[in-house]
């Protein structure tokens, strides 16, 4: 069934090949079409386009697809090409004339526009709420291993003493920069396109400020012609804002991946959290973070795949838009399957205190040599040069009774601070 | 000249393929190498690792640098290795041993880092600064064109009535969308790594409050560990904000490229503008907007590039961290250079106001004929239908005197909510 | 089931994270497995290591297997974690220890590796045969049109005199050239991995030359090392191979969405292939062309999403590699759903031989006035002039009388050509 | 100084933006330009379109250009926007009208394109065999150490014994399945483009047979609108095949840089080849390989920013293409970079034999234990669970005498065969 109809049929192939996976992936924007149908509805009937029994009838109609929806039994049959048909005709088929007037002044553009960016609002809230989640159990780790020390590399080789209170906490005050991401994007996705129509407007004498306070949009998305060049934009900003965190959940898999190794051995997993080789016995492999890191991967792929998309279009709607939401909707929900899975796993991590202890570790505290040295007066270079040929004869002994005072260093983390900064960052999303 | 040198020489091939394009790259950063450079050394003042002395030398040498820099006079000569290097050699030629200490309690991997924080910093506000600019001319032109009508587009065909008053300002309002990415970036950007040192800290009793405070930094990034998993996503979250302005100008670019057809032929530029073919002297090719879209695509691959360099490397420095140097900066620049011709060519496109009044662009009225049936008591879709039939059969006669009143429409454009729109989203950037 | 099962079990989250899409990807991979276990079987035997009542009983297992497949009743059960446990565990239960045995001598890792090879080795002939058989259909519009003339466009502006004869059969000559990349990904697809074990062979004496041969792979894949290192590249080679005609197939809808327009109006497609607007009756939008060209950019991404997957890992296995198969096989299968609709719709086209004919495409025949003065004895640059000031005057008088006689020219269109190339290109990879 | 000249000047800030790099870039190209240009004389002296005389003075002053070039001493002058328009004031100069002809029955179009297909033709000739080179330092480093075994990855984790033989051959066999792409590459570049002039042919006689036999073309690009559209797509598949290689370098880079550390310590660089650390005098870095690594990951970006560019363009001319050249250039040298410094570096790798014999590596034995179990009779799946226990106990025994004997595994590498699958692979590229 086709909002459209104009007396002549569609060829059925052209017909299954434009639908594409509309009916599968309309049901993410179900809710929030119902929403602003009903918003608009009630705007109609203000600006006297629509009758207060019409309305009443159209938000009944509306609050049953809604309740549908919430019990998950609402379903968007073969015959709809999407959910868009399958409300309006709901409406028509029970109210008759008011049912069709549901669509004045607006454009199926317009309509696909705005329950996307109810979508992302509320996307963005949950996800934020999931990272802070994550972010909390990584600060708990933090502060439970804060006197574990174990090698910080550089260059892939053990550089110099770290800890665990160090890499947890790092890892917490990292997520919460990529959560000031989440705040553009929300800017974005919180301005109301509906009534730009088609991308430029009508003659109907609508109330966008009306439908922009019902909806809980901070502001309009002003100019008509504005809203069909977000399309892409708000998408991207998710998937920019979603990318940020899954690069850095993919670097902390790939280190996990590292220390579960024999060589390096600073965490272990239970193994109820590994998986085995099918002809190896002795493996535990800690599969759950090659896939978060390879997932996380493929998510950090989508923000160029959405610029492929949709660059080189001149303004106004290209059918082109349809396919955004095939390539944004599933990663966005597989990243919540991984902030829950990581959020499982995490807490099962077992430090292991025992490894920094090896021979092979021993030059890592030559830098301690050298401060030792400069605090007794030596100039750096001297000092450097001096630990340097120290290593290289084999007389070198490592200084491992050292202390460090200053914010960010081993025996001061500075937990408190990053705390702060992940308040703050709560505080200034949710006032958005 | 390295900072490093133990003894023994570098195979003269290695030297060179691992200082790449280093001594280039770094004149972006010098200044900011210098500043922070006099930062630590004030610190390591404060907190007695140098002389008050001592750190007035320095303080001196790192002056007549800077004063090199702001002359254009600035040189890294060939036999050092970067920018790092050609500071330090400078202050030890002059100073001795108090240039020695400077590079106490800091390794080249903070210094680089927050040399490169600085350099965003101050990039993000210049760059934030022209793309205001561009925004308010476009805006002056939607006042200028506001009663102008053209058509606009769905699908590549004539859809419906438009103005470059829309248009004009639909562009100034995106760009001010996309300036919502800078203030992510720039809070990202505005966190002190100095004192993480080579990433794991030191037992230096430095003061990174004071650092970060002299800096203007608003606030610390706390664990050293979290240095260097920040490198890579501060250069991410630069090439995100640029690369959404780009991808608004890519199309406002092919807007132009097409308006300028003989085909729609909406607008023209002065033939000053425009270059000629080596074959057809008929030709007056837009290919200043050509190029525009096109550098504005190929910033828009930046971050995908910086995630391939900087992807599925663990925690802790790697060299191959150089090379976001050379992804970047010249992309950054060459942004500038956008910017500079766009807000200088924008103010030249004459629009050509008789275009809309051919034939062929008479159904682009049927919205009209279709809303003055509404409003006289037909459903839609019944409208819809009549309309319809009306062009096939070619009895069709367009409602060209319309009058629409919502914000955002051809005779309500909303300028002044636009430029609000502006003026918080600066308010908010200057208030970081 | 699992086929490493050890004694413990593995937490339910971990088990429904790691398996994934894998049940549901791997009914395209299934007969491949069930061909490459015949052939393991087959060699076991041969060496020894199963006796021939073992092989044949497999053999016949597998036939079972191999016809519930080609039925369309194969099933992989929720309680198998893949089609690889799925296999042997029906083997296991039907013949006891002989099934069991099928897993001597190799790894779920060359398992894959080798039915992934088999898969991609199908596919491309499959699609090279499809991409030919839409070439053909260019080619004979190129034929049918071959004197329709319509403007050439540079800059997208009206340049030159062109003709649908030329355009056709273009895209066909570039969708030739396409297919050289089939070639490699051909060649690189068809290199036998089995026997490499886990990526590092085994001691069993296995006779690799066997199971090549039997499963009609051209070489082996010597190095055990290789195998692993392989997995993304033969993704990649089929990605850009499909990409490569995307990127034709692109700008081909791209041209056919333009030339359907009110304004160029070069081609209309019959009202059964369109689709209409909501709101505008007048609408009758080439969907199909947006659509297919939307699908061919997001394909354009694959590649680059292979390689931000599958980057950065060192040698040997990783569980990342899983993710590879729900990167690439649904755009393999929808590339498919795209070579069908344009093979159906591109008959379709008609074309409008009137539209050349407009006062706006005078001026695409200087050239042609300039070469007739060239003929005539006067220096290109001298003729150039000429008609650049004759035009910009308004005193120009176009020279449609104009024949072409080289080969790629309006009047020598060269179909024959093109059609031997096309011979020859589909001979080399028949013969690979 | 332009070629389109037409009595007006174009604004400075225009000019300057257009000409962008392309004097720099040019280049690489001048000697194409020229040697196609001298094909272009004499096939218009053989149709009649220039006297013999004429072509002579062309054909001489371009052998002077060729010369400069050869030497080093061609210089595009700052007047000049781009090598076409310095060649042809050059000959204009020196020979007057004969000098303006030589333009005659070509444009800056088809100029620039069979310039490029004919540098990339060099270019991949150069490469192919800088690859095989490099291929042929890995097969005798694998003949040097085909006894050193160490273990063999999966998971990052130790899984089996593996060796150097293996290791050095995999990578040498996976060049050469990456030289596959040089091929379809090649065959994309071998097309003569000469003749379409802007894209849509010219009413001249031009024979373009003779320029596509004088030039070493093997085939021409036949329809003249073809030539457009291969644009970017000759550029795509250069980046593919390097991309490939790339990709291939980046891992065995990786290798290197992890094998290098003091946890793996299965290699050593002489210190001559590694960089040390401003603070940390015991570190001997492996730059050079992160930097090849680094470097090779930039290059598989390249496709992607090749699409992005180049995307959704219609068919025809576009200045956007002038941008693929600085997209593709800078990146074709680096790589030439990279294949000398690994070429160099490669032969001074040091194996470190012993690693092997530490205990955590035994476990890497039990697939040994398994095999020996089922040659004497046990099915796979009860040895696997009993030698799994034993492990589990810390009662396992590791079989360390084991003997492989199929091709690609440890004892028997089948160094001829992958020297015959070079073989073999060099002569089809050079029968191209």
């Amino acid at each position: 069934m086709k909002l459209w109809d104009k007396g002549y049929s569609v060829n059925e192939k052209i017909v299954q090949f434009t639908v594409g996976k509309d009916r599968e992936l309309d049901y993410y924007i179900a809710k929030y079409d119902i929403l602003a149908s009903d918003a608009h509805a009630k705007m109609l009937k203000k600006v006297g386009l629509l009758s207060a029994e019409e309305q009443q009838q159209l938000s009944e109609g509306l609050g049953e697809l809604l309740h549908q929806v919430e019990q998950g039994t609402f379903i968007i049959e073969e015959e709809f090409e999407d959910v868009h048909s399958k409300i309006e005709l709901y409406l028509t088929d029970k109210y008759g004339d008011a049912g069709k007037k549901i669509h004045t002044a607006r454009s199926r553009n317009d309509q696909v526009l705005v329950a996307i960016q109810l979508f992302f609002k509320d996307y963005l809230k949950d996800t934020h709420k999931k990272v802070v989640e994550l972010i909390e159990i990584l600060l708990q780790k933090a502060q439970q291993h804060k006197d574990d020390i174990f090698p910080g590399y550089t260059h892939f080789q053990a550089a110099m003493p770290s800890s665990f209170g160090l890499w947890f906490s790092a890892y917490a005050e990292i997520l919460t920069t990529d959560l000031f991401n989440f705040e553009s994007a929300y800017l974005t996705a919180d301005q109301n396109p509906l009534g730009s129509g088609a991308g430029y407007g009508s003659s109907f004498p609508i109330d966008r400020e009306f439908t922009t306070k019902e909806l809980n949009f901070s502001q309009m998305l002003v100019s008509s012609v504005s809203a069909q060049i977000l399309r892409g934009k708000t998408e991207k900003s998710i998937a920019n804002a979603i990318s940020s965190v899954a690069s850095t959940l993919s670097k902390m898999s790939y280190d996990l991946v590292m220390y579960n190794s024999q060589d390096l051995n600073f965490v272990s997993l239970p193994k109820e959290l590994t998986t085995g080789s099918s002809i190896m016995p002795h493996k535990k492999n800690p599969d759950v973070f090659e896939l978060a890191r390879a997932h996380c991967n493929k998510i950090q792929s989508v923000p160029n795949e959405l610029v492929i998309v949709s660059n080189n279009l001149p303004s106004g709607y290209h059918r082109d838009f349809q396919i955004l939401k095939e390539v944004l909707f599933e990663p966005m929900m597989q990243f919540h399957t991984i902030l829950d899975i990581l959020t499982f796993a995490i807490p099962h991590i077992e430090v292991k205190k025992e490894s920094i202890n090896q021979a092979k570790y021993n030059p890592i505290y030559t830098v301690e040599n050298i401060n030792q040295m400069i605090q007794q007066g030596a100039p750096f270079r001297d000092a450097y040069k001096e630990v340097g040929i120290s290593v290289d004869k084999g007389t070198y002994i490592p200084n491992k009774e050292f202390k460090t005072s200053h914010i960010g260093s081993i025996h001061n983390i500075g937990l408190e601070k990053i705390q702060e900064k992940l308040e703050t960052t709560k505080n200034r999303f949710n006032s958005l």
